[in-house]
């Protein structure tokens, strides 16, 4: 029986025990420090109350301080499924204990900022672990529209399992799959990865359209914004796909299941979509945040305000083509900048399919 | 002035006058037979009641049997805003009064076979028109989503136009770029109609988990199924990219606004998504249909008609690789051969991106 240890007790990493138990794997499901109370929740056999849905019974759980002995074991893959703010956590915790030969699988997504390079958060990980210990982590990760109470209700669920070498995607997809999980494969994990990540941003300004409908006086807002909503959607995948092109050298995700598919997930509600509306009735991104949502994660604007100054550097030094990213630009310039969400029409829909 | 003559005043020929009229044109709305009561309202001054927008005062109206009349001048761009079903109308009446010179538009969507082959609708109108006069009418067509009604309202929408040949792409855009009306290019014409029809049979495979959900019992409806729609909407444009590889020999739209934007529009109401939500429930086509829409058009289930047949031969010889179409095989079984919507999952997910 293949054993799994997943780090990380919120409703994702929670939520991944359940394709991992019904695809006959041994689970045991270790909380960060952030997570002390769903562990004990869950260790009393009651329900993840974020998560509204009873793990199976033969999930092994542990507290953060039992990490070490979580993994003293033959283990066949370690998940992290922090949140991206957890990603610290997990390397200084996981270099010491996990040996070289244990795939890791990254369940976060999110793009950071290195020297003014943009890296995947596989790569900070594999980064952070050779640094704590581990020379040459095998860090992987997960894309495609993957709603966590969604796949913990055994709903048909798509995504794909990305890393470089493919003999490990080969050895952990079928750890994953079952008739409700379908796991694709990719070997680009940094186009999988900045997919991932960049349809948070871009769920902002497909928000928007909505917000500026409610703008409008009573009787102009009886015709919708559909279209502008689609055509929005429509330059994000194409600025997905250059993004993808520069950083990984290939498109292979920004059309598929990590990034069309996440993003229109992405699109039908969430936090990235209404802090979109805000910004689309014409507030700036600072007095929305305060005033409306000063509790949330808003991942779009975490990734922007993480990678914008870099991506700004970028379209300066000319290694991003400035303009074939309005609508990346227009964000970045209204999460960074604090400026009016406007978009500049005459650069939208100029770019033929990158291939 | 140029002067732009359109045929067919349904929703959408109507709705086509407005960003003419803000581009500078001078524009002639000419109603089909089935149009006499709404170019009568309109010649009274009165909205056009599906449209619920009063066009411009400049628009002169006229009824089907004054086609003639209206073409009586220095055209600079025939539009053919009839319906799919009006394409025969069209053929027929514009044939003895249109030149070569006039290029004509086409807002008209479909696929239709002839001698087991797949035609675009423009290709079926140049056919059409070279039986009736015409030797070598330029078409082209629009593609993307444009929603009638926001497009009356003056709402931001982007569409493509495709002409085979540029120069004419170059001559007609002008003619129709407005400060809301956005139009991108392409000279991709097949792949631009291929994808505009094909997006209405996905649309169908899109709203099915909408259906299935409502079909499970109070406490599993709870858990959703965004995640089910997200795979399914990557899937169809994966395959309509094939689709568009095959028949046009490059991807070009797919991916774009015809491709991607469009089904995404169309996704998110419509009668396509009501009968893929039937469909979900777990009805067959033939039950649906008698029973819930009647008297509806439902555009995806006209196509699947329409090209299913010619589609599953194409499978059988060959000239479609049907182990890269489960969706739309599906969705097709399910409207030709009335069989219930069922979705191979194993062979979900397998497509490299096509480039």
């Amino acid at each position: 029986m293949p054993m799994v240890v997943i780090a990380g007790a919120g409703v994702m990493g929670t939520a991944f025990t359940f394709p991992l138990v019904d695809a006959g794997c041994r689970v045991r499901l270790v909380g960060t420090p952030l997570d002390e109370q769903h562990i004990e929740v869950m260790k009393n056999g009651q329900v993840h109350p974020r998560l509204g849905t009873a793990i199976d019974d033969s999930v092994e759980i542990y507290y953060a301080s039992q990490l070490g002995e979580a993994l003293r074991a033959d283990v066949d893959l370690v998940v992290i499924g922090v949140s991206s703010a957890g990603i610290g956590w997990a390397i200084e915790n996981l270099g010491p204990l996990v040996r070289t030969t244990m795939p890791i699988l990254l369940l976060s997504k999110g793009l950071t900022v290195e020297d003014g390079h943009i890296l995947s958060l596989p790569e900070k990980v594999q980064r952070g672990l050779a640094k704590t210990g581990v020379p040459e982590a095998m860090v992987g990760g997960v894309g495609g529209p993957c709603i966590a109470g969604e796949l913990a209700g055994r709903r048909h669920t798509s995504v794909v399992v990305s890393f470089t070498d493919q003999t490990l995607v080969d050895r952990i997809v079928p750890l994953l799959q079952t008739e409700y999980y379908h796991v694709a494969q990719s070997s680009n994990l940094t186009g999988v990865e900045g997919c991932a990540a960049l349809k948070n941003l871009y769920a902002l300004g497909i928000g928007a359209p909505q917000g500026m409908l409610e703008r409008k006086g009573e009787k102009e807002k009886k015709v919708l914004m559909h279209n502008l909503a689609s055509a929005l959607f429509s330059q994000a995948i194409q600025e997905m796909a250059v993004f993808e092109q520069v950083f990984s050298g290939g498109v292979n995700s920004a059309y598929g299941l990590a990034g069309a598919g996440d993003l229109y997930v992405t699109c039908q509600a969430g936090r990235n979509s209404r802090m979109g509306r805000l910004l689309g009735m014409g507030m700036r991104y600072s007095e929305a945040k305060k005033k409306h949502m000063a509790d949330d994660t808003i991942e779009g604007a975490e990734l922007a305000t993480a990678i914008g100054p870099a991506v700004k550097q970028m379209f300066g030094d000319g290694r991003l083509d400035k303009r074939e990213f309005p609508l990346a630009e227009a964000i970045i310039a209204a999460v960074v900048d604090d400026e009016r969400l406007e978009f500049a029409w005459k650069r939208f829909h100029r770019l033929q399919p990158v291939r």
